[in-house]
């Protein structure tokens, strides 16, 4: 396993080295560990499986083959990156998603490791055969027997411009496909093995009910990975969500989306996204009280496509959230929400400039009150609405503690009232960015439109991490 | 004086310490001192000084206040930052400037240590009564003789959010005044005067003459100073440019315009914009053969107006490019050229968005050659002209070594031809990227515009200079 340091500081940084390409072993980080579910609700009729492959050739050990696998066809939907550089398994899932129009899915094969990006005709190849070979474990061809070709996902992760080790990864397919169980460790297992620079594997499950039949539960399990390269459109970023509710692949389509959006699409790293990006959902039915059960139709009206909506939103929000937690180098959560916009856009506008913001992040590491950074951003924001979408006599800006802050009771840090600085009681200001969890509120006064970001802070481990990836 | 550290590596990264707020003193990096010039050709009918105030408790010796004179009413012109919070000096300075139709002005008077922003009513009087003072000392009142009020530009740079100690800024323009002198000295003390975080004062001068009496030499010279927080439209940015051309208020203000498009808005240290950025520019005719040399109109097609427009943006872009040698943190000068784009604004928002990229600017730092990056910002850049204007298969990237890189000789470097990656020779990118200065290639082939853009990397450094400006 390659150690990482940045050359021109390589005595100084040696505490901050954390390891690459499959780190997830016992070398969790204490503070990370609270994140890591102990048990968990899986879908009925998903069984999963972490395969050692050795994409990269340092990798000794660790997983790095994850296989998602339904026992009966299941619908299903994604979100891709919007880079202009789509990597090759981006292209080859999006085709077997219109090719089959979101129906009869049965996998997700994913490795990590390499992101089979910018790798040409070459790639693409690589990409299908890895849809094909998943597919075949079904015992269908890639012209398969419902004419619809290949039914399974395929997503890659890792440094980019680089060919597959195919071979090796077909190979394995198998020996995948016959592990895969549904335990909570097999789901741990498969967490892990989506893993690249992330310091520990992210998985949730819930249950759930829907207002048609309330007796029934449903279950929703969701893993993810990320760290580096996270922000809207989106990163090197995969998300993988799986549930036994029946839902209509219309339906699916909006609900991601929608729930993307406000999740996936709301969190920032470091701003730059990724030729990679894909979350994707599976919802098999087999949770449903009987064969006949309606799907959730695709109409915003329907009471249990409003539940859904609602749940699958909070869900990929609390998902994604273990991104910015694990933010390369991280050492803050913060939250910013921007309230009062003119309009939505605006909103969002703003509250992603905060959130992207280099000299912001850095203040945050520094525990440092620079409230006029976050006035910066708003300032500088781009694109809005309106010559009046920020108007400075309107603009508030406070801090407010996290509900884990021990300076909860002291109540919101207001910074800037009307725009005028307030006297800032700095011993105050200097125990809430003690915290690791902070929420920036900003009120604009000039509407009536919110939204939410999710964001870390820029540390010295950042650089350091990043300043030598590749090796 | 305040010493910097990141409070959680306060040890570890004791050796990138920068001083603060007046760091101009011996202790220039060796590295930097080559951009001091030791001598320079300086506009006729101007004096400079900078001069000790204090407006930084912590700083006891170092000057912090400059002024720019000139003998006689000159023309003049500025570009201010775009960011929705102007700092009271931008308001006040574009007041004077549209008041007088930019004529008439007599100086320029600029303090460093607090930027006077966000200061609200009280804060717009201080920088109205700093343009005021200095107004007075050429025996004219804020209802100066000539019927249209203050004579004199205001610049501030520094902290946000604090008032400025107005009486000890006022109580020293007085001897600031006394102490102007035409030496190169005075005009070293002066752009050290202007300085914040800045490891080096940025002064440069040159000659020229225009077409229409090729006899006559002219003088031009500028300061700046800059650091963090620099992108377009701008940052913690000032800028006086000085000449004593005649340039009439009109062909000043679209030449100013122009030049800085394409050199101050063309360079990104962390793509933070401020409240404070100001380039401003006055020609005072003192060069001229004989007092009835008309001023240079503004008409494109006019010779001496195409000729001033070439030699002003030339000396731009080289000031413009010291303040991202001095980037917060930076160890690498950047030069990224993008060629062959649809349009002029799609090749700038390609430039810039890789500039802004945290993920190469790291890259850069630990010298990886890693091109999947730059692919990465190219792919994701917004607001481009048509989904065409970034086609895969079309684009290129190269590296290019500098006019002083040692491996100059073997040429540029190919990354990525026509969408697919170049077998890349590591050594040879490991020589480049050793290099301080490296010209990063965009080759669109979707068009034929072009843009350059210049920044830098991001180092340890920046996060530590970062994480704890206030101190």
């Amino acid at each position: 396993m390659a150690s990482v340091t940045a050359p021109s500081a390589r005595s100084m940084v040696r505490t901050f080295v954390r390891h690459y390409s499959a780190p997830i072993d016992s070398s969790i980080p204490a503070s990370k560990v609270k994140y890591i579910p102990t048990s968990g609700t899986y879908p009925k009729g998903f069984k999963v499986s972490g395969t050692y492959v050795g994409v990269k050739a340092a990798n000794k050990s660790n997983p790095d083959l994850a296989f998602i696998v339904s026992d009966r066809p299941a619908f299903g939907a994604a979100v891709f990156t919007t880079n202009k550089f789509q990597a090759a398994p981006v292209q080859v899932s999006r085709t077997v998603l219109e090719k089959r129009g979101g129906a009869g899915l049965r996998s997700i094969i994913i490795n990590s490791g390499c992101a089979n990006a910018v790798t040409g005709v070459g790639g693409l190849e690589d990409a299908q055969s890895m849809s094909d070979t998943a597919t075949a474990q079904f015992q269908q061809s890639s012209q398969a027997e419902d004419g619809f070709g290949a039914n399974s996902l395929v997503m890659s992760t890792g440094v980019i411009g680089q060919r597959l080790p195919i071979q090796k990864i077909l190979s394995k397919i198998p020996s995948a496909y016959a592990n895969i169980d549904d335990t909570h460790n097999a789901w741990l297992a498969t967490a892990k093995a989506i893993c690249t620079t992330d310091t520990f594997p992210k998985l949730l499950s819930t249950t759930f009910t829907l207002p048609s039949h309330p007796e029934t539960e449903y279950r929703l399990a969701g893993m993810t990975k990320g760290a580096g390269m996270i922000h809207p459109n989106m990163a090197t970023l995969l998300g993988i969500l799986t549930t036994d509710a029946a839902i209509s692949a219309p339906a699916l389509k909006s609900l991601l989306t929608s729930a993307v959006e406000k999740s996936f699409n709301s969190i920032s790293i470091d701003g730059d996204t990724s030729t990679n990006d894909t979350v994707a959902i599976l919802a098999n039915g087999a949770g449903t009280p009987s064969a006949t059960t309606a799907p959730i139709p695709d109409d915003a009206t329907s009471p249990d496509y409003a539940a859904m909506a609602s749940i699958l939103t909070s869900f990929a929000q609390r998902l994604s959230q273990l991104v910015v937690r694990d933010g390369e180098g991280a050492t803050k959560f913060v939250q910013v929400s921007v309230r009062n916009a003119a309009t939505a856009a605006d909103a969002r506008l703003i509250a992603s400039t905060i959130a992207r913001s280099p000299l912001v992040k850095t203040a945050l590491y520094g525990k440092d009150a620079n409230w006029g950074r976050i006035l910066c951003a708003i300032g500088y924001t781009p694109n809005l609405s309106s010559a009046d979408a920020v108007v400075p006599s309107k603009t508030n800006v406070s801090f407010v503690p996290a509900a884990t802050s021990k300076s909860k009771d002291e109540g919101v840090l207001k910074l800037l009232v009307n725009g005028e600085p307030e006297a800032v009681d700095e011993d105050r200001a200097a125990r809430l960015l003690e915290d690791e969890d902070l929420e920036i509120e900003v009120d604009l006064g000039t509407g009536s439109e919110d939204a939410q970001y999710w964001f870390c802070d820029f540390s010295h481990e950042y650089v350091t991490i990043n300043g030598d990836y590749r090796t």
